[in-house]
Parts: structure tokens; sequence; C-alpha cells
């Protein structure tokens, strides 16, 4: 049975992470929202149920048969060993998902570069905040959590190739996402920036080259990044930092 | 062995989730940093090193062995099989640590309560941000998380003892640590919301009276809260909402 993926249908958003492991693994999936006819409203159905016993918070979430797991770092835990794209060993599997949840926290603060506010509001009701919280996000965070992986890949005992051991884990096509949208969101910042990480760039570059993700990539199930996503490109709040 | 738990020395923070599941269980562990003539340099120890090949990026993490587990889900979905506080079917371990996650972004909201803009900087450099984020914190999003968890609670099948099954899981333990810190650090506001959510108040309150968590909450092992950690009572940012 196909697996079912739930999430907004315009944007790449958290969803994307779970789309690139489906799709490096080949594996078959359905993008609920996004088939003809269908968008939001079979999300809100099982979000707003008041009869199915593990209501999910928010979007994403991945349904396998009756199972319906929630937030993407539990997604690729669950999917994670089904698409060969998890370690054998217990323990890295936990040293994945640590990193993965790292991923998770960077993305939320990518977030909220543009709603460092309230996000009942838009963008443009919290833009001096947006530019604040942004300019502390250039200047410390991106070092931070990219120089963190970089690290990770350099003293990885198996080699700089892969986060964790000698092998293509999620948390790799992760970092690749991550990469993709901070250099959509903050080309200025990034340009000036990418020469530090070459260990994460070179996986970046050879991960954009493996076949399926290539294709996946060139396909029209890989949306544009746009300003209703997580990565928004807001030229004034993007700097070289 | 026992476990090693690695967290800053004077909060409870988000080391207080792994804390109640270890003392819930009786289980044998060390809280590092807190040993008499310790302190967080062996942490910083783990985190600094140019030869650990796998680096925490952020405390807590737990050492068991060799094994470094970071972030506070991440060690729970770990430690939770051990302790005998996670259920035995794998899909609903899943669907704990779902939650356990909608936990972890909750709790990422209370931080920016006090540090919406620059996590660098002090609270007093960015309070009147600070107030508007509370303010939308306590309009919009105690009631949407709480109201969540409540609803959780109602639809679980075998009662509303529990979020999953019949039985104690660490994310119950968590839930109670949620409703404490909001208790102390938006009071006006929970007074005034308490009686909405009487399932999760009553889930609190058995858990209170718990004999290893009665024991813990009583010992000098339980820090008080404060205003260094995560849930903070400044005054100015509570209101009835």
């Amino acid at each position: 049975m196909a697996y079912e993926l739930y999430y907004w249908d315009g944007i790449q958003g958290r969803g994307e992470f779970v789309r690139l492991a489906l799709e490096e693994a080949g594996a078959d999936y359905i993008d609920i929202t996004r088939q003809p006819g269908r968008g939001t409203g079979a999300m809100f159905d099982i979000m707003k149920s008041d009869s199915e016993p593990h209501i999910p918070f928010a979007p994403p979430f991945l349904k396998d048969g009756d199972l319906i797991v929630p937030h993407v770092a539990n997604i690729l835990f669950y999917l994670g060993p089904k698409l060969g794209l998890a370690p054998q060993d217990e323990g890295l599997r936990h040293v994945v998902n640590g990193l993965q949840l790292t991923v998770t926290d960077f993305v939320a603060e990518v977030h909220d570069t543009h709603h460092p506010i309230d996000m009942s509001l838009y963008y443009e009701d919290q833009k001096p905040e947006a530019k604040a919280r942004s300019a502390a996000f250039i200047r410390d965070r991106i070092p931070k959590f990219l120089g963190y992986f970089e690290r990770v890949l350099r003293q990885n005992p198996k080699g700089p190739n892969h986060l964790v051991g000698d092998a293509l884990t999620y948390v790799d096509l992760s970092l690749f996402q991550v990469i993709e949208g901070l250099s959509y969101a903050f080309p200025r910042a990034m340009t000036n920036r990418k020469a530090e990480y070459p260990a994460l760039l070179a996986l970046h570059d050879a991960l954009a080259k493996r076949p399926n993700i290539a294709r996946y990539l060139a396909s029209p199930r890989r949306l544009a990044f746009n300003e209703e996503g997580i990565f928004r490109h807001y030229p004034e709040l993007d700097s070289a930092g």
C-alpha cells in the first residue's frame, strides 16, 4: 500500500524533507492534497476528527495504513529503515535522529526570521522585528548551525561524504534541502559564507546529482520556493552579514 | 552502568523532561554538571571535542556507555523502552514520539516569549518585542497547544488518564512539566484558563502524587524554577488573556 503524505498543497515547506527521502528511495507514495480535485480538505478532516485516536497537531503527517505519524523527524525515523536510508545499528539511528532534530530547530529559526512576533499575522505586520531577527540569524545562527554540521562531516570516522557512517541516510538529504533553502532565502549571506563549509557544499552538490534526486528536482513534483513557505526570499532581510 | 545526563547546572530547563522520566523509573543516573566539583566543563569538553565522532549541537544530551544521544525527544525515545515508559507496540512508540515533538515545539515557543529577537541578548534588551510575542502566545498558542493535548486525552480509546494507551509513558510526564512551567511563568493566564483543560489538569495532579515523582519534587535534586531557565516569570509578560 502506498504511503500517504499530508501537507499543505502549494509549498515545499517541512513536507519537502519527507518528499526527498521518499523520492530518493523510489517509494510508492501519494502527496494527498496535491492530487487532482483534492486540496487540503482531507488533511483537515484528520486533524479535526473527533474520533481518530491519534490526531496530529499540524502537518506534515504520514499515513501508513491505520498508523498516523506526525512531525518530520518522527516520519523520517519511522521511514528510514524501511527506505534503506537509516543505519543498521540502533544507536546510530539515534545519532541520525539527533542530527535531524537539530535540522528541525534550525528550520524553526528560519521560519521565525519572517515571523518573529506573531505567526497569525502577515510578515508585513512585523517587518522591523523580522529585520532585527534576521540580522541576528545571519550573524550568529547560520554560522553556528552550518559550522556544526561541517564539523560533524569532518569528524565522521567513515569520511566526510555523509553525516553518519559510510552510506546515505535521510539526514544527508535534509542537509541538502537546508542548503537549497538558505541559498534561496539569503543569497547574499550565503554567497559570502559558502567557502567556509566545503564539506557541506560537496555533500549538497553530490546529492543533487543522484539520479532519483536529479529526476525529482526536474519534475513538476518539485514545487518552486515561494513566499508562502518556510524559506522565503525577502531582499530586505538578506545581507552580506 | 549509570546513565550520564549532561545539561546546564542551575536550571530545570529542557533537562527536566529527561530527569522526570529517569526519576519516575528509579533509574541509575548521574546529573554530571551538578556533581560536587564538576560544573559545565565536562559538558563543553564533549561539545567542543574535535575527535568525538558524534558531537551534540547543544545540551541536554545523554551518555550511555560510548553512545551520545542528544535532544530531549530523542533521549526519551531511546530511554522509553528501557525505563518501561514507552508502549510495546512500535507504531504507538512513534505516536508517543510525535506528541513529544509537539511538546518540543511548544517549549521552543515558550523560550521565544522572552527571547523573540536575539537569543544572544538579554531579555531586558528585547522587552517590547517580548511583550508583543507573549500577548500572542497567551491569546493564541496556549489555547492551541493545551486544547490539542486535552483532545488527545479525551480521544484516547483507552481512556483519558494517559495520552497514549492505558499506561504511563514519558510524554505524560512531559505534559506534567509543561503545566508546572506554564503555571509558574504565566500564573494569571493559567488561572483563567485551567478550567478549560480538565483532563490535562487531572493528569498533572495524578502524576504529582506518584511516589517517585512526589519524592523527587520534594528533594534537592528538583531545582526551583528561575529566570535563567525556559519557563520564566516576568509579571509584565503575563496577562489574564
